[in-house]
């Protein structure tokens, strides 16, 4: 184990953090809101515990697979403990605890929260509630990474780790040069976003603050209603549309704009998750018509708590903890399932759940046909057999910790909707479940010892599961 | 497809079912009941029907893995269609969709009823409904190859579909004889059963019905307060205990027989099993203390209940949808797990479990140490790669199959509990589920629709899922 090497990274993440509490410093000095002196404190924290871990490069800064892993773990870890700061030390989120379980959903992009009444917090914590979303959407460390080539095209073990999906490409042969244009790319579109929503009439801070939660696919509000607070099909279009996208495989994009059409079109992942979509928005749009009574209402809002819910943002039009068990279902369902891989959502990805269907379709074949060669094909190309058995792998990691959570979740006795529903919505990284932690319910009532284990599973999901779990393996933390 | 041995075999089964029945025309005799008349018309009709079918044995016997899945799914449906007759014919349950429910609850040895009136029903049908348990117990194909030796030594195929467990191995080198030897420890561990209970002064006739509902880990009651009904500790002991000696791979009484006790003793599932058993009983002992009051009593409520769900039985001594949330959680839990490979218990079985957990952190490994060989293995030997896969791809299928149905179910609009458990509950082949259809509750209050749904899971649920997918593969049905 590289520890200089570790410490190092933290280092420079640490310092990252510090300058990206910045804005909201400024929105507090904006507003001439006395939780600055928190973002002065937090900021001078985090610079100096970063200046002193990374003070100089260590001799060796090679990493491994095995660093990799720690590091990203450990990373998010320690960014969400000195992001909670601001929280805590404004007097705003009187428990550590609280705080921390805040910053988590928000780095995470869960959005689950423990506010009861977050039209009261000042504007400036407002933002930085609202900023962790988006520096969480697209991974802190890869962020870091951009702008310092830290360990060469060795991050790529970094990159791995932080970035959500069965397998992770290069788009151009520099690790570094990959990053530049996915940021560049969630920039453009979180821009244009902002755009939209002033232009529809929303406040330019709202306008921000909701892009930031809609590109991190996080779903914090600074209205206690939500997104429903707006009141406006317009907003809701905007929004619905725009969580969507994010939902979307980045690399997508790329491809989009270097002109490559077909394979785009070919994405077998991106043709299930619209096709997903529009069978979920469908069913709910008929099992909710008889109590909105109108075609377009009930499809305005199935639309909206579908693209939230599958895209893992969590913002609310509707109170859908009221609607019919089959709409509510289907929620659930999405809410395990969750975006593409390669986007800002969390779940277990809709090319997972291809990968997993199409290799059980061909173990039946193999059963029936014990001598026949049967492949699992994506996109036209043959997927790997350790691909497939990392996606099964995941997946039933993915129950093994769901399990654990809701046992140990249950020790608060909350109903058994409840208890589920809350670990999902922590584990898929949705924010809201349903029950008492519906749309319009919130996750206060938790104990201390919940909130932990609820915290880590917002960690779990979001790393998804394995570099989280590594922090726990013995051998991990021998020196090599 | 040799559709000519398929009709052989369905009309060998329905010739055994036949004979089947008579014991329980026998008790309805005794009793001067007037349901005798539906077993008449119900054995005749399966006489005849059965000695059409297997008319004369084709001249091409052989059949493969693809006949021998389809016979298996085809033979398991067919059986409870005709099963269901005498609850039909006398008119006691008046829906032939409910009598279907009732007959594949009572063969894929699930024990969920339709009936709020158990204790209304006459005695021969109590004996015919409890007596499907011992029958779906051990599986009615191999019961059928075990008296005619249909196909020779291809009917490992057979028995490799109808077992639950990730793989069967022959005991001794005759497929026949393996056989012979599993339903003899069933049939004196059933005895065995009945005696112990007849010697605390239960009834004869109830004695025999709670064993064969014991034995085939089913759990039909003819009380309607389940075996709380006896208010016996004697007979919750008795019946406590033999529940979890019948979720045992019957394989290991075969090696304690022949005094083979380092095999019995290395196996991981077995240790496995009793461990999460011992948890879950000490859990939900101190979880429900404080309703209880006396340790002793805790205790024995938790003891039965843990046993009745992790074996899949579904007796029930307490109402325990009314246990505080770890306890209901933990039963779910166990409701999802079930009992060893190669029981007569439901669900995706401990050694699944071991096998899932084992090449998960063996991938956890993998991953930190790229170049490192890892192998899974088992009671000392390597578990093969295919069989992981197989795991792994198994229990993707039940996710699956377990999300479809919740959402089909969702549409009869019960609670979020309900609707979940009741399909775990058929799935799992236990039975009750909490909610509506807890132990204290029943499934008449479902669709036609929901059911039919809740029935097919029973038989996905029995069979592993794969013989019933098979059924719906257009290719199975191409002649070869």
């Amino acid at each position: 184990m590289n520890y200089k090497m570790i410490f190092h990274i933290l280092g420079s993440i640490l310092k990252a953090e510090a300058c990206l509490m910045l804005p909201s410093a400024l929105v507090a000095a904006v507003y001439g809101e006395s939780c600055l002196g928190a973002f002065a404190a937090a900021i001078l924290f985090a610079l100096a515990a970063g200046v002193l871990l990374s003070w100089k490069r260590p001799a060796d800064s090679v990493i491994f697979a095995r660093e990799g892993f720690i590091v990203v773990g450990l990373a998010w870890v320690v960014m969400s403990l000195v992001g909670a700061l601001p929280f805590y030390l404004s007097g705003e989120i009187p428990s550590f605890c609280d705080s921390f379980f805040e910053t988590v959903s928000g780095f995470t992009t869960t959005g689950a929260s423990i506010l009861t009444e977050v039209e009261h917090l000042p504007r400036g914590l407002l933002f930085w509630r609202s900023f962790t979303h988006w520096i969480g959407g697209m991974g802190v460390l890869v962020f870091v990474l951009t702008i310092l080539p830290l360990a060469g095209e060795r991050s790529m073990h970094l990159l791995r780790a932080e970035v959500p999906g069965p397998s992770v490409g290069k788009l151009v042969p520099k690790m570094r040069s990959t990053a530049i244009i996915l940021y560049s790319i969630y920039l453009a579109l979180t821009v244009l976003e902002v755009i939209l929503l002033v232009a529809g009439g929303m406040p330019l801070f709202d306008s921000l603050v909701n892009s930031f939660a809609t590109a991190g696919t996080g779903g914090f509000s600074i209205r206690n209603a939500s997104i429903a607070a707006y009141g406006s099909a317009y907003a809701d279009g905007v929004i619905g549309v725009f969580m969507l996208l994010f939902g979307v495989n980045f690399n997508l994009y790329y491809f989009l704009l270097i002109g490559n059409f077909s394979a785009v079109w070919r994405s077998e992942e991106l043709r299930c998750y619209l096709g997903i979509v529009g069978l979920s928005v469908a069913a709910i749009t008929l099992n909710t018509l008889s109590s909105y009574g109108r075609l377009s209402t009930a499809f305005r809002y199935a639309f909206f708590q579908v693209s939230s819910i599958i895209t893992t943002t969590g913002f609310a039009t509707a109170d859908f903890d009221k609607w019919p068990a089959l709409s509510r279902c289907i929620l659930a369902a999405l809410m395990v399932l969750g975006a593409c891989g390669g986007s800002t959502g969390g779940g277990i990805k809709v090319s997972r759940l291809v990968i997993a269907v199409k290799s059980t379709l061909a173990e039946c074949r193999r059963m029936l046909h014990p001598r026949s060669v049967e492949i699992v094909k994506m996109d036209g190309k043959a997927v790997s057999e350790s691909t497939v058995a990392g996606v099964h792998i995941f997946l039933a990691a993915y129950c093994f910790v769901l399990a654990g959570s809701v046992l140990l979740v249950a020790l608060d006795n909350f109903d058994f909707t409840t208890t589920i529903t809350s670990v999902l919505a922590c584990l898929g990284n949705i924010g809201p479940g349903l029950g008492a932690v519906g749309p319009m319910g919130n996750f206060s009532g938790f104990s201390v010892f919940s909130k932990l284990i609820l915290s880590a599973d917002m960690l779990l999901g979001r790393l998804e599961i394995f570099p989280m779990i590594m922090l726990f393996f013995p051998s991990v933390w021998r020196k090599r």
